[in-house]
């Protein structure tokens, strides 16, 4: 089975499990993880941030700088579609009662024209706007590269508002691949940045926060809060570690490889790239209802070996990662054409 | 001061004070308030419910419903631009730590199209849809009647996707004398509603939940939570009981004066109503930006002696009410005709 | 029947009831209710404080305290029998996510020595303490008053640690009239303190909470998100502004009914005073068990004429109040006596 | 060093590592990880109850079983001194709004006659309570196993009151080889029971929450929402397979290991042991005052190579665990009877 669900799905390598099995621990929680501060003080370099923290999660890291960086009962402006909306089980209200401003904006970019008149007044009917949240690459835009210009100026906005600026980076690595900005010139104009270690990086576990020295102290108490401290993690962490200097450079052949099945799979077919581009290792495909519905596709690419998600009726998602050879792209672009080139359920 | 800036202004009359000042009372808390209970039975009877809980306030009223109908860390449905969203603080997250999927309908109205595909897939990393509210009239819409058709549907839409209905009918006095269907008719397919008595009807005090029998027991719980729990409230519920049976049926006046204003306001002049027409008791009038702007216009007005909010840039808003006089109104109508036909700030 | 259940059962006087219907009003929410206004600056001027704010409820008041008082996630010290942990529903936590650390004291006293070692070290395990919460009188102890040096001990001891100071206060009224302390004096120590109109001082409806300035604009914002924000709230605090004008100065007649009623009740029978004196209006009576049940007492009592609760197995509590007069008093000490000397359910 | 401040400090064996290095993973978010589930499955059956959930942390396991028994604004019964109330930040209430209602009681033990009276009566006054928590071993009550009959007793006593039972077993591993009694014996009367696998058996990361299929599908969506989701976390929960396997039986080492330190410091000395003997791998000794502070002992310990805490101004805390070799106890007694038969800070 070619298994292009998700880039989560990336098994540790022999060198990563050696460098985990290797790895210097210690009791993070009393003392300090060697391995965790490695890590943590290489990500906030790279980031070019003051400090990170390790998480055990993705969500984790988004929620809680959601939390920090908003007071008590105050909102956050975020991008409708965005992960930290739609997949994190509404944490920001559910724990930390926060107020979530989804804004309908482009393509899973927010310019300063969408975000006009959403910071309502002085005034005890309303709620208090503390923070914007961006995306890049976009989740549910098809690992869409937000344009570094737009992401510039919405901090700009929020900032000339008084709002923080939190970045959901969770493949931020992918992004600076794609466009070849260093990561810390995407980082730059926002407060804290969350990246993830087991995406397309391929360790097993784990997520990152970065911001100034004070804001990463409130985020290790709030870690606490939410049961995310860890004791010998470094363990873990040696993967992460691992996977920032030795997967980072391979990245643009997941990307290369999600432009050849987009390639394969629109070429006289029923399916078309949603969004118009692959920017990244996601490809979104529209599937033509003359044709059939998306589940179904799913369901003969399936049987004929290649694994992927239907993300709504109309269209399926491909990512490719480190688990995917050379020749499984060029299998399952081989499968692609066959299955929709063979007639569809509606047809 | 012709004082048009809400129906909230209005003071009891003398009948009412005789009324409240003669009101029987008893200790709420451990007893039964008789002139609450009146009161409470009279609504619930009027709205074709159950039972009726009487509450300091509308927001109290929309918060309680709120968290009584979604479980905790939930989801619910609403327009954009209702009042549950944009003036009460965030209390549904900030108490209750619930989450508002906000949704842009169509003046103020959600159809069954604006709703599809807003409730998540049932999946831990996606938070639960509970509840759908809705607002008639509409407050940020003008005093829009929302179409009764339109509610229906909307209603049955959610009760078949296993939602629960509330709808915050602060004004549905004014929907019902509007439309002339009764208000057990336009309550029917909510499974809880919220009245004011403050606004329109000019009680001094006081809102109204009413549902069926179990869910007023869980919001009698939540009200005592929230501190809306009063003793001697039957003073001002018996204003609001004595505007039930005495205010109601001049609420025609109202609407016809809102409709003078509107068409003087909008003769040759550079004013015209938002949304094109005036449904109750407000009147949104935008202002022609080569005239100038709403402020300005809302500060000409007050030295004239109209008093009025601008509610942004470009609008503002007059609101009649039982204070208002037919003589005040016609003054009205000649004021802003003088204002609007001299030169704007801009001209 | 003679209701000694609670002082929260008196009805408004017809002086009362007259000053509620000629009470001037306004719209509280968009301007300022007159009548509001003046009850908050009596009561304030009253308290020694800045500024005062009327609330619908005691609970209101206490919970809006604890809240503004305490950042998100910390703790007060509270004396484990008060008012605000045992009787508000939990609103602390429920509302505010805010933890109670009960302290067992001394007969509603704290003390320094209570007090020692509840404040945690500075480390993530440990939530922040941030308010010490006192009450006076104390309604679960008798409505005994607190001596004042130990008060003042207890907020030194506070202060010294950094904590603010809130004290509840509903029946300080009554703490007055019995000490012979200014109530601004007793006050004096305490950042905040919550008092109500509706129990002793006999007016309908409300509470208010007394603070700094900067300390009540953000209780006003609370009252709002808590859905407290009244709008001619004036007609009922007309009655609490009459209350404190003319009922605080016949307190002591309660205080002197309650000693009858003591004297009485524990003259040659089964009956003692619970913690062996009374303070102020309120009698806590132990039934001997060897006699009978707290509940077979407040039976018997109620079948001769008499109401009042059985708060535990072994004690019945008598208050009174205004609408108790002298003449109604004799009759229940009589019958306390009569019901008393006859054979107990278990004798 | 010899570093007897805790049992969490324990780092991965070689065997250790090298299961850890070698084990099955999988995407434990979109699919299933084999070895997390052969973990949970291993100690569901351990502790006699039907599934269990892997977790990054024993917080996260006690504050979502303390989530998910107790409805929002509930309550539960803890004892004063217990973890889950004093080290955890407050997050019952922080995150889920729940009210710890913490119980004197004897020694770390509660039995029924400490908890009559504590469920209040059904009023909107009065919040519910929902739960009981227990802790066994109890950490700061020196390691000290509870009785089984006064555990079964409670739990007796909870359940005809119609509450859960949660157990915070961190150390429930040392509880059975000190007791002798089998594990799901220990858990038999618990609806739930967290257990740790980075303190005494020396696993690097990680804690499980087990209990019926219900509850535990209820808890894994609680853990996605507080972040504690991981994808390849078969690589630590490896670690923690390995250690229920091989580390459990050489516990009884650690315990022999503490009864000889505690034996050696407390020999014609100026330490006692706290609360009379030593149960597990937790010496908790006194120091007497004459001879000085606790402090003092730590820091001349420290020098003379022992790391120990101070847990307050009178008492030390020696932990023994997997890194102690039978020469570093003897030798930490040799250096505690020098540095304890030298004179004290005050004398």
């Amino acid at each position: 089975m070619i298994d292009l669900r998700s880039d989560t799905l990336t098994r540790p390598t022999a060198e990563m499990r050696r460098a985990m099995a290797n790895a210097f621990v210690g009791d993070g929680v009393i003392d300090v993880d060697p391995t965790v501060e490695a890590l943590e003080q290489e990500t906030a370099r790279l980031l070019g941030k003051q400090a990170a923290l390790y998480m055990p999660s993705g969500t984790m890291s988004n929620q809680v700088a959601v939390r920090v960086h908003c007071e008590r009962g105050s909102g956050f402006l975020c991008e409708a579609e965005c992960h930290i909306y739609q997949y994190e089980q509404g944490a920001f209200a559910a724990l930390s009662g926060l107020i979530a401003q989804t804004v309908v904006g482009d393509q899973g970019s927010l310019r300063p024209e969408h975000l006009q008149s959403l910071i309502g007044p002085d005034s005890d009917h309303v709620f208090r706007t503390r923070l914007l949240c961006l995306e890049n690459t976009h989740n549910r835009w098809g690992g869409r590269v937000i344009p570094q210009s737009e992401l510039d100026a919405a901090c700009a906005w929020a900032h000339e508002h008084g709002l923080q600026t939190h970045l959901d980076g969770a493949r931020l690595w992918n992004a600076s691949v794609a466009t070849g900005l260093p990561l810390n010139r995407m980082a730059e104009n926002f407060d804290s940045v969350s990246v993830c270690f087991s995406k397309g990086l391929g360790a097993p576990v784990g997520s990152a926060l970065v911001g100034s020295h004070a804001f990463i102290d409130e985020a290790r108490r709030a870690r606490k809060l939410f049961g995310g401290g860890m004791r010998q993690a470094g363990i873990v962490a040696g993967g992460a570690l691992h996977a920032i200097h030795c997967h980072r450079e391979r990245l643009h052949l997941d990307h290369e490889a999600a432009q050849q099945l987009a390639a394969a799979a629109t070429h006289d077919s029923p399916l078309s790239i949603r969004g118009g581009s692959v920017d990244t290792n996601i490809v979104v495909l529209d599937v033509d209802p003359n044709w059939g519905r998306a589940g179904d596709l799913r369901d003969r690419l399936y049987d004929s070996g290649v694994s992927c998600f239907a993300i709504d009726d109309t269209a399926i998602r491909l990512v490719t990662h480190l688990d995917i050879s050379r020749e499984q792209v060029e299998r399952a672009c081989r499968i692609l054409q066959t299955v929709t080139s063979s007639a569809g359920s509606r047809v």
